[in-house]
């Protein structure tokens, strides 16, 4: 069998369910409501949010796949050369899951999951994704758990994919104007298709096995810290932490910046924003609080496994 | 006398603290407090903050004045061809106030001003800023009171003025993803120099007046409205409306776009963001609400005077 998009696209929804059921399951009582939606231009998406769960105050696991014209933008991005003329008839079709998850609980950590496939008409095709965990409060022992499985994953595939693909999670996930990182990191990697000798099928085969880690290993992370019990001191920092999520989210993430400049659907795309956020004007965390030690580790570059 | 960088800079200064002494007696109970920073490339600022006071939640009042190299990109905004050759020894110096204030109750609106003087080493200079408004609850008398003091300062100048600053304002503040507008409006402008054949002298003039109308309007505003009594769901409300405010401010202001690409103070610079929003997946109105009516009226092109 050939693998052609329409495959990658049915496996992708499948995925979408798994998680779902995984994350409800684990939420306990929440319940994602679905909606379908259209794009004008070609295609559209399946969204999937939970609002006010026992553990989930809002998720999102949004499938999309959208087609048409290929923007502007993107055709120049894969010029070679500038002198390339750039071909005005060249049509795309891009299809991916997005998950974020922020919890009610500040000892639960924020997680962000993106996978897609893109390609275009000239035969280009690419997967890219990663995921990334956001803990409002730094524990090291979960950052090795975390780290370790995504190693895990990477290392069943390629023996350069966990660090190259860690290292460029570091870098992306990073909030320049602020010179920290979003969170932990994890790993990211884009523009995947025939990389360090693999094919493409053997690619595609790393990259669901990313898809399909999520749910364990986040459900992981929620059955183990649910129920610490936190104080407003710490609420307000999980609302800092949050504010800092949104920033980077509108300054810097592509895949935001890619969905608002193709006309996707703006509720789909916000999404990841968290119910209520904070800002306070030059806060610093008190000297030695658990608030210093997690700003302390909002860097690239630590080794976690 | 010679106009000339410092006569402005001090102006700058005079007005500041002349709109701080407003602000406090209009808010009652709560003091601005004062920062002043240095920027590692040249100039610096006095940032003011006001935190928790009866009327203000939370509100700067900043002065900046930053010099240095151009930088790039700002010299490719003023090629005239794509073939001009950018001076890389090009000096620029910048000042200005920006002002943001996030009132508590929903009914006084959220006001923002800059004014800024821009110049450089090649003799370019101009002028730049504007007011606007986001009324959570837009109502129409203050919307009219508003436009209306703004119209008298730019009648006072030139004829032209209101109608262009006013267009101006109105696809200025426009959140294209939302397709609605932030606020309504008010004036912008930018790059006034010696435009509709009024010299730098006269429109430094108008400039000034745009500057010193702030307070009297503003406060005007804030006694109107500062008693009106709010439920939870206008609370809820206003923390969605934050959220728009938040969006534009990161995706579209080219203010902050600037402070941060060129390592101006980040907490200055973000001061304009609201001390707590929100972000609510698929919310509508309820029909024929004020919510609704406030929402009907986020659109370009709305004459109120």
């Amino acid at each position: 069998m050939e693998i052609n998009k329409e495959h990658i696209t049915g496996w992708l929804k499948q995925l979408q369910d798994s998680i779902c059921i995984a994350l409800e399951k684990a939420d306990g009582s929440g319940k994602f409501l679905e909606e379908n939606w259209k794009r004008e231009e070609g295609g559209g998406g399946r969204s999937r949010v939970m609002k006010n769960g026992s553990v989930i105050e809002k998720g999102g696991v949004m499938f999309s796949a959208v087609h048409g014209n290929t923007p502007e933008f993107l055709l120049r991005e894969n010029q070679h050369s500038v002198n390339d003329t750039i071909s005005t008839d060249s049509k795309f079709y891009a299809t991916g899951i997005s998950i974020v998850i922020h919890p009610k609980n500040p000892m639960v950590p924020i997680i962000h999951m993106n996978i897609r496939y893109f390609e275009m008409s000239n035969g280009t095709k690419w997967l890219g994704g990663g995921i990334d965990l956001t803990p409002h409060y730094i524990v090291e022992e979960d950052a090795k758990y975390f780290h370790g499985e995504l190693k895990k994953v990477c290392d069943r595939h390629h023996a350069s994919y966990y660090k190259k693909f860690k290292d460029w999670a570091d870098n992306y996930f990073f909030i320049k104007h602020r010179n920290e990182t979003r969170g932990i990191g994890g790993i990211f990697f884009d523009r995947l298709n025939t990389d360090e000798n693999m094919s493409f099928e053997k690619n595609l085969a790393f990259w669901k096995e990313v898809g399909e880690t999520f749910a364990p290993t986040y459900c992981y992370l929620i059955n183990k810290n649910k129920n610490i019990s936190f104080n407003e001191t710490q609420k307000k920092w999980q609302l800092l932490r949050r504010g800092r999520y949104v920033e980077f989210n509108l300054i810097y993430d592509k895949g935001t910046k890619f969905g608002l400049e193709t006309n996707g659907r703006t509720e789909s795309i916000l999404m990841s924003l968290p119910a209520l956020a904070g800002w306070e004007y030059n806060e610093e965390p008190a000297k030695n609080s658990l608030e210093e030690i997690t700003q302390g580790l909002l860097k690239k570059g630590i080794s976690w496994t």
